[in-house]
């Protein structure tokens, strides 16, 4: 479980006095977040449905040959509907229909860009190492069931759609992949992009059933804005943020799944710093709940077999480029976290700090590409033996 | 002045009830830092000479071949000690004299390796942009007074002294650098390693007094550890923390100069990322109070002229591979943060999580030298016209 506390954010809003509680915010959050006013409509279907929905904003300053491009982003965090041992169709029916739901309330919200969580179609069930049933969520990225779900909802609601599923790809031997799908406003698959990191870490054993993505650091200029997929383990790696920034995304999405005992305290730092080093938005989303499995399995600690991987701690949030960052949606309840921001603020942030322009980038190709031979030499000082 | 808040981890301990507070602390720190009973009589000298001392551990699990490699660092912030018109030589010898009482505390709380703030013998004078009299505090690396009063230092205590410093280089036409000059244990100068990124934001018009260093990321064997230090600015680029680790590096120190309102909300992600991206612990020390300048200057904000760069919060802190963190010396006082750590746990992280054998290097490395092409073109997915 994931224990008592709602969220970080919550518990300091009930106990720390409001004079220290504007210092902590701005030092630790960046500031006060602006608040969304929602629809009176979105706040009451988001209760009826039992969802968490909650509304931020960040502004960028006027310019003059510029107009504000304000978009909605909308994160969807969920458990999954059914128990693990249900019908594999079964369960991915009751998943769409419980997104349909949430998308809804997306839609009257305003939101322009929807991401869901990593393979959302299904439980995270790499733990197991089993093959089946698992294998058989996967789909077509370009014309599976999910994709053709998704198509509507984005032509529905003239919303781009992020769908990370688990694909399988017919054209080259019927492998699988980890991927998001990327769907325009108007229907049409624009791309996709593969998790290009895949983990070995406690019993994330992903790299039993896929590899490492093939689809380079692809960035999809939708109606709404230019933005990128960096699927969870990605989140990790500093180079993988900096290329989708190199290729120009604004917005960085990070669909993820993982558990408290492993991440809890590095997930507010690794996409916010991203979004600091990359003058971007980013857009960290996690899974929330826990997932049980009929048969148990180890997990490589000495500790005895179980059933279930630990708990998905949500806490999905938006970070911004200049350092700040919305509260994060709670550790434990579905939710739909929307987000209006201003692009303007990318290249107003990019200009103050200059990063790009100091960052020496010539330097760094040439350094990684001497520090990836195999007679690589590292650069060590050591004390002359004559001291 | 730095307002009325000591720290934000000063300020949850006091409000926050015990059971909630332990979640807290494990989500946004990654636990309880393990607090150092430190001598009784560095405790009362440090009291008596005003300073905080504060001191943390982390641990790392035992292993069949390799003993622990415990090692004590170090991080000192300081003000500095008397009014930015006194004369060059007065202020250089003030703060010896106050870096060498803090040291002697260090000394006695079993330091091995100690690190002094960025450009430590002088204020952080390069708002002004006037290169008198700011510039005659630049000395010789390799023999200049504060590198030979560091050597005492080192000597003295068996201890590893890292100087940063303004550096003038007579070898190759009198030029200057923003350097940290590194002494082994022994005394002797070990090398040193210049400031990779020089900022151009707000009042830090550093590059009007140096440009980008040219040593590129040497790593140093000491005695005690594999150090190296990415000063002050280096901090924001994750490519300046990744090749530190390439080269081997298990801490690596950021001695900084920076102040609230510019980055305050950046300061506790930053560092802490590079800590976890490269499995490394990271020191980011940074100056404390304000310093006021006998001439006015403007900042480029369109604001009036005025004396002084705004205050440096110090809130200098550790951070170790695992996620977690201690807490942050004060924001206004001067302070020694003494931090003992395993540094097996580097290891242990990286078997774990795996980010340099999940790193794709070799991608990168390809991938940045064409990015760096003045023809390149990003990998933008644009939707068809025909849609």
């Amino acid at each position: 479980m994931a224990g008592t506390l709602e969220s970080v954010e919550s518990c300091l809003e009930r106990h720390i006095p409001p004079e220290e509680l504007a210092e902590v915010k701005r030092i630790l959050y960046g500031g006060e977040a602006r608040k969304l006013s929602l629809p009176a409509a979105a706040l009451s279907a988001a209760q009826e449905r039992d969802f968490e929905l909650q509304g931020y904003g960040f502004d960028a300053e006027p310019e003059q040959l510029r107009r504000p491009r304000i978009v909605r982003v909308g994160l969807i965090q969920n458990k999954i509907a059914l128990p693990t041992d249900t019908a594999v169709s079964v369960q991915v029916a009751a998943l769409h229909r419980r997104i349909a739901e949430i998308v809804e309330v997306a839609a009257k919200s305003g939101v322009n860009i929807v991401c869901f969580q990593e393979a959302w179609t299904m439980p995270f069930a790499f733990c197991t190492r089993e093959k089946l049933p698992w294998t058989e969520f996967a789909e077509s990225a370009e014309d599976g069931p999910t994709t053709k779900f998704c198509q509507e909802l984005a032509k529905k609601y003239n919303m781009v759609v992020i769908s990370p599923i688990l694909e399988r790809d017919e054209t080259h031997g019927g492998t699988l992949w980890n991927t998001a799908v990327v769907i325009s406003s108007s229907g049409a698959v624009l791309g996709k992009s593969r998790k290009n990191h895949i983990p070995r870490v406690g019993d994330f054993n992903e790299s039993t059933y896929y590899m490492e993505g093939n689809t380079g650091h692809p960035v999809f200029q939708t109606q709404f804005g230019t933005i990128a997929v960096n699927i969870c383990y990605g989140r990790h790696h500093p180079l993988n943020w900096l290329m989708f920034s190199m290729n120009g995304a604004e917005i960085i999405f990070n669909p993820s799944a993982t558990v408290g005992k492993l991440s809890e305290s590095m997930w507010p730092i690794e996409a916010r710093n991203a979004a600091i080093a990359n003058h971007c938005f980013t857009c960290p989303i996690n899974r929330v709940g826990m997932e049980y499995y009929k048969n148990a399995f180890t997990s490589g600690d000495g500790g005895k077999a179980h059933h279930d991987l630990g708990y998905f701690y949500g806490s999905s949030y938006v970070a911004a480029p200049d350092g700040s960052r919305t509260p994060g949606l709670s550790r434990g309840r579905d939710g739909l976290l929307v987000v209006e921001m201003d692009l303007n603020l990318c290249r107003q942030v990019s200009d103050k700090w200059n990063f790009k322009m100091t960052g020496r980038y010539e330097m760094y190709a040439d350094k990684l590409t001497e520090a990836v031979q195999p007679c690589f030499v590292p650069n060590i000082i050591k004390e002359r033996a004559s001291h």
